[in-house]
């Protein structure tokens, strides 16, 4: 990519139209026109900036890389006379001028009690196509529910009498320090969310001591992100294959040599799921003629942001080419995404350091079931094959999806887990409070992580063991008979005593 | 039938009372007099017809041959005049202005995400008779929810690491290949949610190679379907036996002659169910004099659309009977509607070709179990009676009732069907869109099926198998406590953080 | 009680205080100022009357001899001159006068469905205390719920291609012929519903060919509906012992006498239930200065109409005294109310001719099971401790609450069951309609039996074997974990596919 | 603390600033300057009253001697002289205005029913705060509401034919006689409700006639609470165990002298819970400006009531400790919080008089089992491994936690327990009708007991048996699976019949 002339702006804005659309991305200008029905997100959004600055529109819902790879070297046009550019004029809409109306209404941050509370908060600040992204899920969202309601069939049975006085929740993962069984996994598109992106998850993590794992879909860029660590910091790398295997390599070895500690290899994404909560807001903002030319081609434009960006991942990534990945690094290697013990056996085998017991947030395959539910049952069989028992230094077991508690996380560890991931929820701190967010959201995982150990009766994390929960209904994947609403209906409710007058205050 | 003198619509115009009533359809007169108290749908609906042309009233809501069948040949007057026939004519209310109104307003094909949709905008631009016959069910319609909700108790163990580059999703069914393990199974009166009735089914079902299963009780007539079929295009009957078996032998045998691949018995209804839905819509436009009349009389006419084109149905077929069918045809032989295991062992002991696990989509016996449900029995029984596996070539399982995903499909082949029958959706996908519903229906499920091939770890359809579903549940038929309606009034649900000011956005 | 001059209207209306209160019922004065403390509906209700004619507001709430048998035999002055007692006004409240507008505009009976609409109609029909006395339950009531929500963990197991072409659901219970395996049970107090109390239910089961269960507590008195049936009608009698066993006897005998064909001894209410549906209703139209005075002086008033009508009734009945009525009456002797299998076993050795597992309609103890799971229990345990199988002649089970479909009676039948008793159905079909109301209601039961033998395949009620019903869930009392609502806040609904204007239908 | 010189009240008004902080409580001034930071309610409320008397605030909120137990002792600065102290005028708030009216308008005590209705009236007329604190419990609530739920999981089994003439509900707890099997358990800080506190209980206990648990932290102290006392009245002691074991010496040594006849160690509350429903409260009435200046430090002022007045107890309590107590009393040793049937075996082994099988109300661990829950598992487990059986007089088992009737009593006692403690709903009796209202409570219990001993057929305590009860689901900790929304919302209602006007009742 030599040096070259640099466009005059002017020149830019004269290619305008569906015949010939040139856009300018990070002062670059790129020829798009035969890209426009290519373009997962449809070619109304491109067309807006026909000749203009995209850069940011472009910048929250693309990796930095996105617009060189998927388009071939001839159409990058080069660099863009900068101040011949005219500016893009941004109209704030009502409802726009509504939502920074409640972003200056969020209540400060001590008001923040728990990880839900940054969810309700998100889900007011937040820009509705960033919401729709964040928070969707595969079909009918029921393993995204079902991941956290998973925890709530798992019981405690806590110890008594025990000296609590100094309770510990540090522990090693991976062979590293973490300061509680927790880290945070990775999520795509964080500009989404906060202009910082990730920088606020790393930031944070660095204060908290615990450990990052960067997305390979992250908004900002991977030596972005591990140029924002501390000395010392622990960062993993979440790696979704490229069908060129040359790529992967690149990515890998780069990642090993700026001293990412494990690399998560993602198995559960052969292709990223239909989330229609994301697809659905698509529309509301669609020019219907254009749709309706869409709908009539046959093309299919309608998969969301998740699409976009995920064209190169390689459906056929078998488990013969795991033993590449042990020619090519150094690091240890886990799968993230698996969902039955065999293939956890499968990993173990082959002598991998860890599993990852995970459906993606939901986000993949609707039914699969949660990753704590996997782990009882990987638990249970690696122990009858194997003879092993967890937490396991040798081969770890991770589990992630639907946690809100730090019992959520003690409930895993008695189970086997050497560490929780947490996503969401740390994309909603950052969502509507930046780093200070995702600060207040590990304290109060500190917080909980403190009163808990106590409260079941365990100074460490090893004294959390498995006769200290009760989990036998963990299986249990039951949908209550249909109402019948006829009789229902003809129930009259027990009433309450009333006060005399009807000044009742609810 | 010789030729007779046309009569002259003014003539017909005469008989326009209760005591001498004619009416026509399709250009032929009938005396109505003595059929007026007998006809399921009240006598009401003929007399606002009486001596004139009652066609487009009659066309959606019978069979073609209805009115020639029930009514003895005698009162078969002959064909009118077409010029002299007064046009009726046609008050549009502003119920139906309304509902025309959205139907102008459908969202575009593009924006329906799910089969879900389709049922969702039916609702909105259908009749309401029409909607409330085909969404219609048994007693409490129990069953039919029930039969969606099993697929709900079913979850997945899916493989990773398989390479799913390519996926194929595509079988075959009765010795026929099918694009997938689905056809579109037979439902009554396709006209009441469109025009073309049953020829949407055909036109899309061509266009998308999967198989139509063609309706005893069409709109159309069998042979229009039939004509419709592209050469090669697999299409099978829906048999519902007649008292007078040399209807039945007439019907087959025509059927055979004509190409039909399959033919499948009904034999859940021995008398078509009860659906209080459709009864209740009755009502609504009745006149209160007729139905207190009605009343008085003791005569039962409030049994909806369903009794009124099903007398000829003979309740007296049982297993004995079975042996005729295989001397008057050699097409495959198919009983729909088994729903124990003993039965489909009897079955599978008289040589048939398989069975239709089903409830009849929860119109006939509520509380009957769903498909789904009875398949894991009949597979398991099947096994430790006579040895055999499944799925199976010489004896196939088919299961029909609640199936709106996908995934519903994959779990039904994971536990031993050879392919599933989708009914109501289909039925809304025309009655919003017609064909192109249709075809839009079918593509939303190719769709579905090649992601979630991938994310299940299969390549083809014999890689579905058992150890990809955990289905411990699907026996479990819970009803909740009823609630302590007292308690749970006392609580005060816990609330989020909230804004500062109430101007939230929800 | 020899002829007594009669007294004068104008003396006894001077006696119109709490210091001196007569009443008038039926013609006769009666002193009941010292009573007016111990009337269980409170004393000002009578003192609303003293002095006048009290019969249009006794009759509905006391079974006929109530007044006779709890005022000693001195305080009964004797017969009033019929012309001298002023006409008690009858204020019309506003309240009331829409209530008789709602009576005005019932749907006529054709539009009666199900035995649930006759709930419906008749809470909207009904006076407010008769409501609440009909529905109202023990407690929380769950029991009441339960008894409905236990038939729906039973799902059928329905047989196919059996000759259905006639199907007989009549039965014979106790040796008498009933046109199916249902009877009307006795409920107390059926002038609170309507003027012809009881009379309704015989009537109708006279038309039908179901028998009555008399009960004890009726508002008609027991000759007068034994009177009101036709020759060769069945009727039963339930009975409260009484503690005064001459009382007891003399009803058994006179009840033999008149050709009654059963006795069902209450055993499940050696006291009434609360029933804080009904007690609640007692405040609405309470003086509240008697409330408090009533409340100060620390006699509990409070307890509705139940206990009011049911002192005499013996809480010491035992096991012993049954054999006493042996030796007073040679009708079958059946116990109502048994609800453990240990209490059936011992009236099986016993050698009476039945029991009816009951919980009394969900009206005494709360949490008791539902019938129809203890007859689960009961068929078992005596067929493994006896050798015994059911349906049995010589020991019947009979069970009821919460039925309100034939598909409920053909699943206790199933399980043994000889037959099922229905009561608030009834209740509420007079309440509605009167005698019509309860014979539509048969009727409806009639077609159910007819529409679901068919649609089970079994064509007598001996074809209606235990395997044709799934019941492995009948003992499964599950609440549901309490939700957790910060999480469930939080998620987004899923939204179907939108018309494009907001002039939706719904 | 010799006699100091009484300070004038014009003095202390001087230090009314931030920089110099005195307030007034009970004739007392201190200097808060220095504590203002470390105020567990946050610094403002003080400030309020800096330079005042703060009696009237702090008096519901703290147990007598918070403030002398947290203030170094030269921060003491002596007594104010009374009559120069100015009065602090109370400003009454709209709010609190519409508090008052509603509490003119409670219905009079005839109108409650059943001990949810205390808690519905509570609810309106108690100030926001104190019923946060009440009704607040641990993280997401679940325990909480598990504690009632779990009952509704246990089913009775009742005997008939029992002679419950009469029936006798008294029995005897560690040696000592109650009228029935319930004693008032220990909570704290009941001036909140009522300016009596906890007198109200030891008053209305006397009358009858069962046994008071006396709390650390009650509002009035110790010595005022056994004063109130009857001659022969049973009260026990909860006990802190203060970090500084000479502190808990002289607090038994001393309840011992008075005459407590047992001493209830909690060893569930290490430390405090979170309790968020509280912790959410102090934001309603904080000024901001205070608020985020509390975020900027760091400092966490966030958890509520009982973090403020619970700093003292010591969470380094062991098991080794438990001879320590046998050494210094010889009250019986009861455990109040035992969760696990090991700790309950420990206890046994060492003697001790019995356990609590509690969760602390919720208000500790969410996710504990309830106490009914654990006691099944401890009834078998001891059965075991000891060969013992219960109820048992050597070792006792209690439970408290979700107890709203008398059946809730019943079970418990079926199941083995001794007695059962109920706490909340003795608050909120007072909290809406003082003393009076706990009479009425346990009077209702006293009705309820009555009733049902004679519905299950139990004469006395005794002869309720662990057959009496069906509690197989007792373990089921069952989630239903997340809904299909989009289903479900497509599923359209049935309807009953409707009057033929709109005129309907409800």
């Amino acid at each position: 990519m030599a040096a070259q002339k640099a466009l005059s702006g002017k020149d830019v804005a004269t290619h305008n139209t569906r015949e010939s659309c040139w856009i300018i991305v990070h002062g670059n200008v790129y020829d798009v026109t035969d890209f426009l029905d290519e373009h997962p997100g449809g070619s109304k959004i491109i067309l807006k900036y026909a000749g203009k600055d995209a850069t940011a529109e472009y910048d929250p819902i693309h990796p930095p890389d996105a617009i060189t790879t998927n388009l071939p070297k001839e159409k990058h046009l080069g660099p863009v006379e900068p101040d011949t550019v005219e500016k893009v004029e941004v109209v704030i809409t009502d409802e726009e001028k509504a939502r920074l109306e409640r972003v200056e209404n969020r209540p400060p941050l001590d008001e923040i009690l728990n990880l839900h509370d940054f969810e309700a908060i998100a889900r007011q600040v937040m820009r509705d196509k960033a919401w729709a992204y964040y928070s969707s899920a595969a079909d009918d969202e029921i393993t995204n529910r079902e991941n956290h309601a998973a925890y709530h069939r798992i019981w405690f049975r806590p110890k008594i009498l025990v000296d609590v006085t100094k309770v510990d929740w540090s522990t090693t993962i991976l062979g590293q320090r973490s300061t509680m069984p927790v880290y945070i996994t990775a999520t795509a598109l964080g500009k989404l969310g906060h202009p910082d992106g990730e920088l606020n998850l790393t930031r944070a993590a660095a204060k908290h001591g615990v450990i990052q794992m960067i997305p390979t879909l992250a908004s900002c860029s991977f030596d972005e992100i591990v140029d924002a660590a501390q000395p010392g910091q622990v960062q993993w790398l979440q790696l979704y294959v490229n069908k060129d295997r040359a790529i992967t390599k690149r990515i890998v070895q780069h990642a090993e040599k700026r001293g990412i500690k494990g690399l998560f290899i993602t198995v559960d994404a052969p292709q990223l799921g239909r989330r229609e909560k994301d697809m659905r807001m698509k529309f509301t903002d669609e020019d219907p003629s254009e749709v309706s030319k869409s709908g009539s081609d046959g093309v299919d434009r309608s998969q969301g942001a998740a699409r976009a960006i995920s064209s190169f991942i390689d459906p056929g990534l078998k488990w013969a080419d795991l033993d590449w990945f042990k020619t090519i690094t150094r690091m240890p290697l886990i799968l993230k995404g698996v969902q039955r013990w065999e293939d956890a056996l499968k990993a173990y085998d082959l002598g991998l350091a860890g599993v990852v017991l995970s459906n993606h947030g939901g986000r993949q395959l609707d039914f699969a079931r949660s990753g704590i539910e996997v782990l009882v049952e990987v638990v249970a069989k690696l122990k009858e094959k194997r003879g092993i028992s967890f937490p396991n230094e040798k081969f770890q077991l991770f589990v992630d999806g639907g946690v809100r508690r730090a019992t959520d996380v003690i409930k895993a560890v008695a189970l086997g887990a050497t560490a929780v991931g947490i996503g969401r929820p740390f994309l909603y701190a950052f969502s509507s409070y930046g780093q200070e967010g995702v600060e207040k959201a590990l304290q109060i995982l500190h917080d909980e992580f403190e009163m808990n150990m106590r409260l079941i009766g365990a100074e460490t994390i090893k004294d959390i063991t498995p006769d200290m929960v009760d989990c036998s209904n963990i299986g249990s994947h039951i949908a209550a008979i249909p109402e019948d609403r006829l009789y229902d209906a003809n129930y009259e409710t027990l009433q309450h005593a009333k006060l005399r007058e009807i000044k009742s205050k609810l």
